[in-house]
């Protein structure tokens, strides 16, 4: 998806709502649980509340390989579903990749590669590892990397917040020097929304970019402070919620109740959009 | 494997040498390419020829991932394969994880977990994250967090090398704050052997731990060097070669090329322990 069809997207739904598939079966509503291919029949119920409301889907890959090799055959069940609806979503592999420059080449292929098992808009990649690392992902046509820069835990307190001698902390490092390696069309930056007043440094540094906002809802983000730092003219934001809707009910009301939470915050974003 | 078993592998083999199963299929032989399993047959022999001559094996995850949910299934064969015989060997996924606290323990049930698809010894996690990402993996008894220091390739240069304030390198960081989150007995780090004279600064911060040292052949390294800054009266090593010994030949005699390669290093290796 490029960007003018990603911008597209989101005037038509008034959102930038991303759903976080975060599946964890020990979560999972009970009656569903014992089920075959119960992790993508909970998947598809999720993205048929959902995906009215929103714009993308970001399921986080520890969930599924945490299941084996069978998790990883139900996220291909989900994926080939979304890639099945008439209605378009981008959709992020939350995979937290990056290694040197020919191992990457095939992580990109692995989730990017429109014949491979997954076919992902995007990829999230951590930037330890420097340019080598994340420019293979940077070569699929309309594809995306979205690169770690700040994130919303505690230990992003560890190193990324650390500066240098002019001050200048790691994840504004990360942002500068990332800008030679991609373009305003095919990178991204993961921003956590726990820190929402240093959204205001990072459109200094990085003005028209898309930024993918996690940690609103569970992780204890305001939608609000993300979108007085963070907007732009053409949106610029994705802002994740995994927990807050996929398991907003425990019971057999989880899809109907999740569609509800993912309703309540596009009408938020469509008021501010 | 415990440290002590692992000291005791390395004595018994007179050998720190790890093989790096990188396993491209398109530079397999090509008699193997169009067999069924055919990167689970090529492990096989690999293995066959090289477990009396190494201590571990280190599968970098992407060149599975990239073959999709049929890779990770010949993966798997593999780990079940090295499980099965009587000859122990440490074994490594190369994966390069790392998310927030509760996705991090999904990773280390996926990778770690006896009762998992994989069952592997240790894992390699990047440190961007921080101290959350890192301590879920510390938990399994006899198991092992392998964390990025200083990487091998050309991208290590923009953040890993970075000063802060103090003239500390972030790679340095990195190996003083972690010391925190775990022991000797659970915690290795990743050393680039393309900076061997490094080794003198991170044995300063870490002088007990095992370091997983790989780019030694293709990557550039020399394993000369390598002992003499890094070499402990433990060993303190395990030095990793993938493509030099992996695809020594394209041929027919592929295995046993690979088994002499690997005993070219386990013979440098056991002169020098």
């Amino acid at each position: 998806m490029t960007r003018q069809e990603l911008i597209g997207l989101i005037r038509e739904r008034r959102s930038f709502l991303c759903v976080g598939l975060d599946t964890d079966p020990a979560k999972m509503p009970e009656h569903l649980r014992n089920e075959k291919d119960s992790v993508f029949h909970f998947n598809r119920a999720i993205i048929d509340a959902t995906i009215d409301h929103c714009v993308a889907y970001k399921p986080n890959l520890a969930f599924y390989e945490a299941q084996g090799i069978e998790g990883l055959r139900q996220l291909k069940m989900t994926m080939d579903y979304l890639h099945s609806l008439g209605k378009p979503a981008f959709t992020i592999a939350d995979a937290k990749r990056g290694d040197i420059g020919n191992t990457s080449q095939q992580y990109a292929k692995a989730f990017l590669d429109p014949k491979g098992d997954f076919n992902f808009d995007a990829i999230t990649i951590a930037p330890y590892m420097g340019s080598d690392s994340v420019q293979p992902f940077t070569v699929y046509e309309g594809k995306w990397v979205i690169l770690l820069a700040l994130t919303s835990n505690k230990g992003a307190f560890d190193f990324q917040l650390t500066t240098d001698a002019n001050g200048t902390p790691l994840y504004q490092r990360v942002l500068e020097t990332s800008k030679q390696w991609g373009t305003e069309e095919n990178m991204m930056y993961v921003v956590g929304a726990t820190k929402a007043e240093m959204l205001t440094d990072v459109r200094h540094t990085v003005p028209g970019s898309f930024l993918l906002v996690p940690g609103v809802g569970a992780q204890g983000g305001s939608l609000e402070e993300v979108c007085r730092y963070g907007l732009t003219k053409d949106c610029g934001l994705i802002v994740n919620s995994s927990r807050g809707i996929i398991f907003a009910s425990h019971g057999t009301d989880f899809a109907e109740r999740a569609g509800e939470e993912a309703r309540k915050l596009q009408q938020q974003m469509a008021a501010v959009l």
